[in-house]
């Protein structure tokens, strides 16, 4: 392939911005995994630093003009050409960079990682007016990033744009109140129903290492690779690129169910199996990285939810785990996974269940749209929190910390976030939908410990993609249809109405 | 304190490098003990990138210009005072950087990060042709950076006078010379004593958690911050200094013997207590970093083997092992300690006694010297390196892997590091016994396990002084003497007279 001499230099610029990115990535890893007490103050001074040099890399004035040159010299191959795509999202990451002051830039990037270490101990201690001022602060520092990034209409959709190229809360809206509505009728038949899971079966001696190896089992089946990648414990699991060949993830165990372990485990892994499948060669260039959040997202629920809760998979898995867990030998595995998917409406996002987690999300998003909008000040935050629960769940938090203050995503800034989770839950049911009607019955090939189809599926039609398509471009590419609730709500319906017998 | 414009931006511009430079130990600290087999390669690009990034900083004609504008307005406080010595010290590393070639700095750092892992896997192979050609390649590289550095003379002494200001090959030989007579008498008389040690009485079943538990309670005692450090794990156990209140050691286990897991943790202790005894207010300054690895290496062979295996010591931690190690009590502490005192040529650096291991170091200082200097290639090492195991311990390794593939430090292109541990062995000397001269019987305070004033001493004395004096100049100013190998002969005559009876 003969390229232009600048859209070469654009390659080599792009990877060795990435090569920074990247050790941006082991510092938040090791902040997050090994630090000791001591080190942190100097690791933001460092993130700090790097923070500012890869802002200057994005917003380099020499950068512009070999983009621009590149742009002039057209690009042959078409719209979707390896060419066209990466030259489309340098621009687009660079018409967002240099709108932001680099001091802001740097500004915001203390901010967060004080926000997320005072949310870290003030979350334990249910301390929210300790909290505040740091959600105050980042706050601010967010909606002058929004302004500073909005093309006009509402600003938060500057945020969103971030995470979610080609998304706004306006198109948000619509789906989620579509999807609201279809939850709100589920959930009544669900309470409607006489059935009721046992939960004590989820529960029962699980040592911690043999959580480890049954996880560590589960785990390379469903196509992790280990020797590219490690686990870790952390307070909060999370996955990390730390470069090709170097993705880590994380998790927690809780001696008493080795439940806890597995599904933040596999979650993790569904992110870890996307990052392992975008292609080296196109490394440090949007053709080698992912879509967006949503799409990130729809591969963590997708594998823990739709793969990892289903009877296919744990009528494979359930003989290695009884091996190791013998209080599982007296338990009927359609017992077992009828706890797994028991649907009940609760304080905690990461402990919900895939048909109120949206719920969750829901209420997240209007309540951050308000946020940088303007329309809600923090210190009015709970009090909206309690409304919002009690709109959607009928439940009011007893603290802060099983409310407000359960989510790290805001005290580091992460505003726009969270409509990526729903986004992707929808994303993830029409994937899956479109991979069993071109590979047939995915149930039986997990019930035969047979991931490997599944996996190279995604790996051939999104993981190998990259940024080929934006993500309505991919759903639309992949499945033939635009991104919608429907077949979510078709494959909620249809599971839960199995297992409530409604 | 009123600093000209062009001093106060020098010490931003230092820090922000530090910053940088401390982003590098985190790479190569994860290197060693977290990275996944498929991550090496992309961790060699990032060293890459860091490498060109560093490199640029240190040679910057701005930062030149500064230093140039700073040193013309003077340093009223005389040659001693914070900003003569920064000033000093700045000078002379930007003189050292501004000759050798961005092209070979990041050539080199990519050969010494290749070679350090091939030397992993052949050293364990014995695969010496496998491992000559990245030797031959950082060779010839280190030959080029001496000629590029060396102010005239043998160009070896460029590459000691990176981690030995001050220091060169002629001035170190007259030193060695010295040392290995007094050292040869001494083995004379050893190797004539009728008393030979039980060496049975270090082994016995040493489960890794109890190792852990004691090591823990031991570097805490010396003095090691656990809050601004950890222990970890590594096939070759080091000291990483990733920022201040983040220095971070590592260390082996052994489950028939707690000793090795023991005294590597006090080596590497003793590394760690001058990095966390540095001051904080002048990080990122030549004030508040190291003076020379004979300095630093002096540290950890003290902590190791003067205070770690000394009768004091012992009289006051044998209950506390004996508490762990039950096979212990029925062992006699005077037997224990000529054990782990015990004499006796050896094929390996690292597992030598405190008397043979000068000549260890005497040996690779005489090959490396011939390989910078061009008397001796690569290829003609392990002959040498036979030649000079029988001209100084009669010995002749029966493979690659306890000879001349033994360390780490040549494959990474440490030339002129190995000088430092001879070195580190005499300034230990005579700064314990300026010690005890000023704090009375040590001995006494480590049997009542008080090791606040020793440490305290070698804080206020050395490690808080940071870069003030050059090596010369510290001993010189710390004990009145200058550099010799007096002090320590003595020690070693003392000492070992009395456990073999001389």
């Amino acid at each position: 392939m003969q390229h232009p001499e600048a859209y070469r230099r654009l390659l080599d610029y792009s990877r060795e911005t990435a090569l920074y990115e990247s050790m941006m990535s082991l510092l938040g890893w090791d902040q997050r995994t090994c630090i000791p007490k001591g080190g942190h103050s100097h690791r933001a001074r460092q993130i700090a630093a790097l923070t500012t040099l890869l802002h200057q890399r994005a917003t380099d004035p020499r950068f512009g003009e070999l983009l621009a040159g590149a742009e002039a010299s057209g690009t042959p191959g078409g719209t979707l050409s390896d060419e066209a795509v990466n030259l489309r999202e340098w621009r687009r990451n660079y018409d967002r960079a240099v709108k932001i002051p680099e001091a802001l830039a740097v500004e915001l990037a203390k901010a967060a990682s004080k926000g997320e270490l005072a949310w870290q101990s003030m979350r334990r201690e249910n301390d929210w007016g300790g909290f505040l001022p740091f959600l105050k602060n980042i706050i601010r520092l967010k909606r002058q990033e929004a302004s500073a990034l909005s093309n006009g209409g509402e600003i938060y959709d500057a945020l969103i744009e971030q995470f979610e190229p080609g998304e706004n809360a306006g198109g948000i809206q619509v789906l989620f109140d579509k999807l609201a509505g279809s939850t709100f009728e589920l959930l009544k038949q669900i309470e409607a129903s006489p059935r009721r899971p046992d939960l004590t079966v989820l529960h029962g001696d699980s040592p911690i290492s043999a959580q480890k190896s049954f996880v560590g089992e589960v785990i390379a089946r469903l196509g992790y690779d280990l020797d590219a990648g490690r686990i870790d414990r952390s307070a909060h699991p999370f996955t990390s690129k730390i470069g090709p060949g170097d993705v880590r993830i994380t998790t927690r165990f809780d001696p008493n169910s080795f439940v806890t372990a597995l599904f933040s485990s596999i979650h993790e892994t569904g992110h870890a199996l996307y990052e392992q499948g975008l292609q080296v060669l196109h490394w440090g260039t949007p053709l080698g990285s992912p879509v967006s959040m949503a799409i990130h997202e729809s591969q963590s629920l997708m594998w823990e939810n739709m793969v990892g809760k289903s009877p296919g998979f744990w009528k494979h898995f359930y003989p290695a785990a009884s091996k190791r867990f013998e209080w599982l030998r007296k338990i009927n595995i359609d017992e077992f996974l009828f706890a797994l998917n028991e649907v009940r409406p609760s304080f905690i996002r990461t402990e919900a269940d895939e048909v109120t987690y949206n719920l969750h999300i829901i209420m997240r998003f209007e309540l951050e749209r308000m946020l940088i909008g303007g329309e809600l000040e923090p210190e009015d935050l709970p009090e909206a929190w309690s409304a919002e629960m009690q709109k959607y769940f009928g439940l009011v938090p007893p603290d802060y910390s099983s409310g407000v203050m359960q989510d790290i995503h805001w005290s580091g800034g992460a505003f726009g976030y969270f409509p990526s989770y729903a986004l992707g839950n929808m994303y993830a049911a029409q994937f899956y939908a479109k991979a069993e009607r071109e590979l047939g019955d995915l149930q039986e090939m997990f019930e035969a410990g047979e991931f490997g189809h599944f996996l190279g599926w995604f790996g051939e039609n999104i993981y190998s993609q990259g940024n080929r398509h934006q993500p309505h471009g991919l759903v639309k590419a992949v499945t033939d249809e635009d991104l919608n609730p429907d077949t979510l709500t078709h494959y909620l319906k249809r599971k839960y109405s199995k297992l409530y017998e409604l």
